[in-house]
């Protein structure tokens, strides 16, 4: 198999895997970065995740436009992929999406989102919140050209995700599998901190010590990591799509 | 297909998806007008939404009486949607139902059920509540005749949604897809704001000019649009009777 | 179809919606009284309701004792259902359950149920709850025997439900539809009121006039009635057991 | 079925039943002591509960060693099972796992996880929280040596559970039905606390003689266990793996 056709299959698990464990439903999308093109980005055509399959996948450029003539309609938020590539050479995949434990921490002003699990350190010790309102006053909330995704690139920083306040949030990762699994611990760690603010008394957040000793601890290609991404593919109905990497060890 | 065939199997389709995305149970129905007699609307019989099929739609006139002689048995509350489609001649769709989050929003006099995220601007800025009991005393909380249902549309004026207390919410819309995507968002509102409140801090809500701005930027002929109706129809095992208006095109 | 078939077809459709619902899960049971002896009743052998066959339906008198010799293990609390068909001669049908949002109301002092919404209106304007505690000290929590079972029967009164401390609820009511409608509807008025109360505010519970109306208005034979039965043993998978009351009438 | 295959094969019913009641998604595990040498104990490879099938399980030893030579990977953290099987002669079953509603209690300082409903007796008066940071300082929060584990097991010491700090729980029991009861109804009483909690005034907690007399009555051969038992393995989708001990009888 080519790195393309590769990377498209992987594509197509990590948009069903999304739409299984709710982190999008019809809205919200994941691109990966193009294997050999490191100025292209491939992500599907307007559809829902759970329906997307490899026929469906469009490649556009940094500025968000199709490199090829397509009939069909892109995602309107296009964009916010590509000012994420754009700003970010080591970033290889991006997600963005609504789920729906994340938003209160985008509206209320009362508590940061920060990890307060071993599976929310791949969030980072801190998550940025960016107000499309600040710099372009009463919009749709949509991203929908390169000035405003740009300025949410400049908010997201060096950072894993940033929040988008009444909207969702954007996610950027050295690979498809990282920006997956944070996409789904996410909303976890939300909750568990909502839950845990509830309880009373301190809430024990992960040190900067423990952030970074768990992510310094990971890999993309452990045996660990790969549990995870075949657990969820089963679960999606799309393990036969799936191909270890290295062709078959065990991490 | 004629107009009330394609009306009929767009209506089935709408019970299934309320269904599914659990608006309704076995309570709560949504209307459509009908599409060449604006002086009568189609309903299902007595029926929960999940098992309406195109021989259960009725046509049902502005007082909430069938037009043929009907043996079965009809919705207690139809006059519903025969009140609010009697007061607002823009709309052709209308969806009672009891979807559980926005049901302390009814009952909690703290809190005003408002858009916090971009997907909630359909609601509107305002949601009013409508106390059966203003008017009408110690009843059963049903609206069971017209003077009942038009009081409620009288409340409802002219925005999208109700909230009924103690019982549910009407909204009202200009198409069925409108109908539906405002219903299933709603209740997300409302626990993205429960959620919110109990984080602590300042809430920010959807300003007037950002709700504005997106329900300007709406269509319900949009690929956007199409995409969750479609998704949607997949996850209520309905989208065989899908059928994309204008024949085909991407919007 | 004899009187006593139709009564154990009815109650394996009663035990499978129960738990398709969550109302209980291993554990929790619904029973019958027996349709022509009225000191007997009918309820399964100790098995999970979601696996209950007419097989398995045993016979028990009014001390919960078999009438028939049996080899097969019982509910260790059948009693609860023994007690309240005693005391109460208007009852036909009983049920005892761990439905889980059911359970803050009987572990905290500081907020009673009472319904807040017209569907919450069956379980009446009082909810007694029965600490076990009270009258016999430490114990597992369970109902082992009749004294216990009376005792918590004489807490429950003429109500249709009474919590159970740390525990759970047993509900009571003049029709098997009832007590399951009841059943479904408690923990969802249970939640209605605990995410009302976090919105903060006076809570507007329904009024004795209001709980009046409605229960007075309300038929087990009705078209509106059947709809929810109908509909939840679709869900639970025993549609094909449904038998319309009455052969086939639209109530 | 020699003592070893019929310990695999509950085994793998945990397992399922586990990722069914979702205790654990793709992280988690549960191990059995081997049913001949005490020194040794069952556990999967590093796979998804839900995949787990008889050739996946292995052997270790007590110091979290494979007793033969294994090429595949195997759980990052056994070593949280091999201290406490060596802690614990009484011990025969060992759960660890993220269960989403007990991480608030690790992490809140203000509210202990106390049992609240009788289904949580068997967690104990008692549910230490280990901090794995006072010890070890800034770690990735995983037990990855028997130093740690070795200090976990010490601060579980006689309980029945442990909460871990920003990570989950570890469970202990003298059965395998034992501690996959535990770990499915220590999340529900996590749950009902919270919310007890939460609706304000007192909360009743289950006294010492409560908790003493529920789990007196407890056997792990009773009709009311294997109910539980034969229920969650339908839920799971292998009841025909289920073989009752004593060749059938009815507890």
């Amino acid at each position: 198999m080519s790195n393309l056709d590769a990377a498209i299959q992987d594509l197509i698990i990590a948009n069903r895997i999304l739409a299984r464990e709710e982190v999008v439903d019809a809205y919200g999308h994941v691109s990966v970065r193009h294997p050999d093109k490191p100025n292209r980005f491939l992500i599907a055509r307007s559809l829902a995740p759970e329906l997307v399959s490899p026929d469906d996948i469009v490649e556009l450029d940094l500025d968000g436009q199709p490199v090829r003539e397509e009939h069909r309609s892109l995602y309107l938020e296009r964009f916010i992929h590509a000012a994420i590539f754009a700003a970010r050479p080591e970033v290889t995949a991006v997600v963005h999406a609504h789920a729906e434990d994340t938003l209160p921490f985008g509206i209320a002003q009362g508590t940061k989102l920060r990890p307060v699990i071993h599976l929310g350190s791949f969030i980072g010790a801190e998550v940025p919140v960016w107000d499309i309102a600040d710099k372009f006053g009463d919009t749709s909330l949509l991203v929908t050209d390169m000035a405003q995704a740009s300025d949410l690139a400049q908010c997201l920083g060096g950072h894993r995700v940033a929040l988008m306040r009444g909207h969702g949030f954007a996610a950027a990762a050295p690979s498809l599998i990282e920006v997956v699994r944070l996409s789904v611990y996410l909303p976890r760690n939300a909750r568990a901190l909502m839950r845990a603010s509830q309880l009373g008394g301190a809430v024990k957040y992960l040190s900067q010590g423990e952030i970074e000793a768990h992510n310094r601890g990971y890999s993309p290609h452990s045996a660990a990591t790969w549990r995870a991404w075949e657990y969820w593919a089963n679960r999606a109905g799309c393990a036969h799509l799936l191909t270890r990497p290295g062709g078959g060890g065990t991490g």
